[in-house]
């Protein structure tokens, strides 16, 4: 959970609600119920909480914390393809620890957001009978915890990440070869993130090149690449997906993941249509169908 | 027809067979017999005429002028997405002034390759009954004959360029406004050309997104639009696609520029595997349809 303040070509915005949790959490529950574990300060506006109870997310591991709020200032110029971050107040995220509640640890799904790889690796191992595993990392993990982070890897069955951080995981700047390292990693799939040009999922065989919905005008790109993860995990979780499938009925396994690509594209799209969380939250279902029905004409031969 | 010195990340070639009638008419002639219509100097090997007749390409209209054939230096860098020129001999093309057969007059299919306007728009008016008309063009002439550009395209159906040129033609950036404007200019449809993101097909109302296939070590972009030109023409040409479809069936005319637009985009594949036409002359239908049979399921959900 974060406050961010965001300079893009577009305009500005000055402490906005965003945070990977934010972003995933709405994405992810427009298909099944979300459980959410995270920290606020003392500074986080309770109605937000209580806006996503209202949505299905069960924020009861939303920890408050005393100091304040995880704060991001950044800026994106050109074609907002990367942020230049001005400003990390880590704040009361700097000690952070995951406290997962008995009905936590029974959560079929997992998603890992980007934190440090040591703790992702401890709530893995307090969930106990997960069907499925997403991770996600950054290039500050990659670097500054790589031992920590493939022990964590082992144990991930998807991991989502975008290019830049695919190339300096494994080493390899051929997106192509990058995936097929990483899968020797430990996870069977992979999907990287390419921002507006859409993603690529490597599982099973052949892999999945899944264009971004053109948006007529981007305000500002963060989130993106959580509400993507979100509305995929989701996607997966809605479908009943678990990573015996992918030996059980390989192409069942490979079909699933697309649709959720797919799905993580669209919801993806509209959140860089405004600043933060602003458009997610008031996205509805009729028009999130109507764009996946577009953008399903405007891939097919 | 040109010489080509080329330098990348990957290499240099020097002199190399270029040209974007070499790289269409090879593209082309894996769907339709080709008659090309160019110009080369005194210096152009009579056994590379020769293995393109061997082809199917009729070279009949290939003029031999006294002089020396078109040289272009350039070279990439980084990504590859754009050449800089560091040479132009215009040679035996300064004067060129195409000029067309009794035979060349009655083609259905014409491709306008990227010259000047004027020229464009004089072949057009000798071409007697044509049924489709494809242009392209570059930053040259619509920054330098922008009202004879016009002329031109009012009498095209449909033109291909890439997304820098169509942002200039347009005065629009964002892609989706930018082909609308071009649209209201003459053509039908419109191609933009992505370079290694593929291509963004605008015909009917609603557009495609076609990847590019994701070949494992791009060495040589040059030519790749030519290449993507002559396998789009050469497949709606050997389907029997006239513009008169676009009414007649509106349906049938958008599935055959889909189709158009992925043959383009995997016959391109193969022309950035090597320096200028060297991979494109090597390449066997085998080849062509296993890459084609792949590409479909890497983006078909």
């Amino acid at each position: 959970m974060a406050f961010d303040s965001i300079r893009t070509p577009a305009g500005r915005a000055e402490n906005v609600l965003g945070g990977s949790v934010n972003y995933f959490s709405i994405a992810a529950s427009f298909h099944v119920p979300v459980r959410v574990v995270g920290v606020v300060g003392q500074d986080f506006p309770k109605q937000h909480l209580e806006w996503l109870s209202s949505r299905n997310i069960d924020v009861s591991g939303v920890e408050m914390a005393p100091g304040k709020t995880f704060h991001w200032v950044g800026e994106y110029s050109g074609d907002m393809n990367e942020a230049k971050t001005l400003t990390t107040a880590l704040n009361v995220f700097e000690h952070f620890d995951p406290k997962l509640s008995a009905k936590h640890r029974e959560s079929p799904y997992v998603f890992l957001a980007n934190i440090d790889p040591k703790l992702q690796l401890k709530v893995l191992e307090e969930v106990r009978s997960h069907k499925l595993v997403v991770c996600d990392s950054m290039n500050f993990w990659i670097t500054g915890k790589p031992d920590e982070l493939k022990q964590t890897l082992k144990r991930v069955d998807i991991l989502s990440i975008n290019s830049g951080e695919a190339a300096l995981l494994s080493g390899e700047t051929n997106l192509v070869v990058a995936a097929r390292r990483i899968r020797e990693m430990g996870p069977i799939a992979v999907v990287i993130k390419r921002g507006e040009h859409g993603a690529w999922l490597f599982a099973g065989e052949e892999m999945f090149i899944a264009p971004a919905f053109p948006v007529d005008r981007v305000v500002d790109p963060t989130g993106a690449g959580d509400t993507f993860a979100g509305a995929f995990v989701g996607h997966l979780a809605g479908a009943g997906v678990s990573r015996d499938l992918a030996k059980k009925d390989p192409r069942a396994w490979q079909s699933a993941l697309r649709r959720a690509v797919v799905s993580g594209s669209i919801m993806a799209s509209f959140t860089v249509e405004d600043f933060g969380i602003r458009r997610l939250m008031e996205l509805d279902r009729t028009e999130l169908e109507a764009r996946e029905k577009r953008f399903l004409t405007m891939m097919t031969i």
